[in-house]
């Protein structure tokens, strides 16, 4: 799905040995369990995505000096974390593929799929406490906070809306929060200052929303026979993203915009204005704030002496909105 | 729902102003968060049952000399604990009442509601957080892993099994666990030796393994207008609990429960099957037992010297036997 770039191989290659140790970590959390559950994780784990997240947690901790074994636990924690989400979200969304292969709901009751989900929580929440520090436990749950809190907000109150400031924090507790999980919990289990803390977490906020930024570009753009999901999904959904924001900012009179604006998300001017959005030039807009987010990224890193931990950072910061588009 | 006695007077007075005090901890937890989840919250906080876990929690550590703000804290954590389990198995369950209150099902979507509790899993993990104890942290994550691992086992392989051990198996990890969460949890906050630290837990278990089999017992016997459920649900579901394990030894060659056992939970024969364990000598058998568990949690208080704290622990016992029967 993704084209591999140079970036992706540098920075992949410098964690791949312990990524296989953060799925072992996170395949040993079904010991002692259930059957059914073990054959789920093992499934979840093994049509895993690119470890973005454990990745990032890794080579931040590693930049910082932070004690590796603690940081193997603390990706694989957040690394189940997100398996959870996306497992409760598969189920609310209905889905029944992710990446290509069958979701958990697609085989289960729903009753049965919640609770797989609760037990990935359950799990996630042992491997944060596995790292011994009260900092990443308080932000570990903040951060599961404020991600439901915007999933829930999303939910009742985010649809039709075409606000910039909405939109920004709509992403940043759906994708940015747990980048800077991943970032400021590293920091917590390194030896540094209140300086570099905030470093890394501005650079973590900064790759979460270009992340994100970069998906919701995808939904208009992307292969979408890859991603399964109709072009421009979630438009469909009452969900006003990035590309549809600067699309409307530069016509205000657009009358099938407005009857989005006004609630109706299905029919043929939804049709219409996915396709006024991909030739309008609203994507490369979105694009270039996208690229804006990663060089605040990259930048925020100047704080830090050079090193393979800190280029690898770098690559992975590009990798992020160069994949796919 | 309850006939009060004077034992139920008794440990709920000393702790009632600190039961306030967690409620508020509760509540707090959804200040900045979404309106909807606020109301939700609130709903589930102002419609709560007796607190008995958290009173637990209290009184153990009040018993241990534990420090009470962090006590407060974990009694928080253990009820919100308590209050996301409960949302997530009233949506499974498709129960629309609770003490014959609305469950949030009732009213959301299934979506909405798998994020509600899903919050509310993360609120409890930030109180958990915040008694500052990474042994807490530990013991909390853990018992929710228990928890959801028993729920998903009796799901799939507990149905027509009429087995003493998967039986005890199956109460302690849906509701004993979480008792020795409550006690020995409150120990860590406490300056105890290890002696101490097991006789508590030993405490915790004890109590929730009675409260369990009287819960089992009350869906043969208990008011059903109050409960909102028919005569023998379990048995209905396909759970064979103690009432109608102790019923199946004495009549091994009955061909209801036969039947049942075979895996056919619907029919006149089951409602034959209520009616015969009703009339048998099962209850009794069971309700002893209940109260064999009831004295070994006394006896584990021996430990102790005498106090309010240890007093309101033996009335407790003593409560969650003699509530409704």
């Amino acid at each position: 799905m993704e084209c591999v770039g140079l970036s992706q191989v540098v920075f992949f290659d410098l964690v791949q040995e312990r990524i296989a140790r953060v799925e072992e970590r996170m395949l040993s959390q079904t010991e002692r369990h259930n059957r059914e559950l073990r054959a789920a994780v093992g499934h979840l784990v093994a049509s895993g995505g690119k470890r973005v997240r454990p990745a990032v947690a890794l080579l931040t901790g590693e930049m910082l000096a932070g004690d590796e074994e603690r940081l193997i636990t603390l990706a694989a924690a957040i690394e189940m974390l997100h398996t959870a989400t996306l497992v409760h979200d598969d189920l609310i969304d209905g889905s029944l593929l992710r990446r290509g292969i069958p979701t958990i709901n697609a085989h289960w009751t729903p009753g049965a799929t919640v609770l797989t989900g609760d037990f990935i929580f359950a799990a996630a929440a042992k491997l944060a406490a596995e790292t011994d520090s009260v900092a990443v436990m308080h932000l570990f749950a903040e951060t599961l906070a404020v991600m439901v809190n915007g999933e829930i907000t999303q939910m009742f109150a985010s649809h039709g809306v075409a606000d910039r400031e909405n939109y920004y924090r709509r992403i940043y507790a759906k994708t940015a929060s747990m980048f800077v999980l991943a970032t400021g919990a590293a920091a917590y289990l390194s030896p540094v200052d209140a300086a570099q803390e905030a470093a890394v977490r501005r650079y973590g906020r900064a790759i979460g929303m270009a992340f994100q930024i970069v998906d919701d570009i995808l939904d208009f753009v992307g292969d979408q026979a890859a991603v399964g999901k109709p072009v421009g999904s979630d438009l469909r959904d009452g969900l006003v993203t990035l590309p549809a924001i600067y699309y409307w900012e530069s016509h205000p009179s657009d009358a099938d915009m407005g009857q989005v604006l006004g609630g109706d998300f299905s029919g043929a001017h939804v049709d219409r204005l996915i396709e006024s959005i991909r030739n309008s030039d609203a994507v490369r807009q979105a694009l270039e704030e996208a690229r804006d987010f990663v060089r605040q990224a990259v930048d925020s890193l100047d704080a830090f002496p050079p090193g393979p931990a800190q280029q690898a950072l770098i690559a992975l910061a590009h990798y992020i909105v160069e994949r796919e588009v």
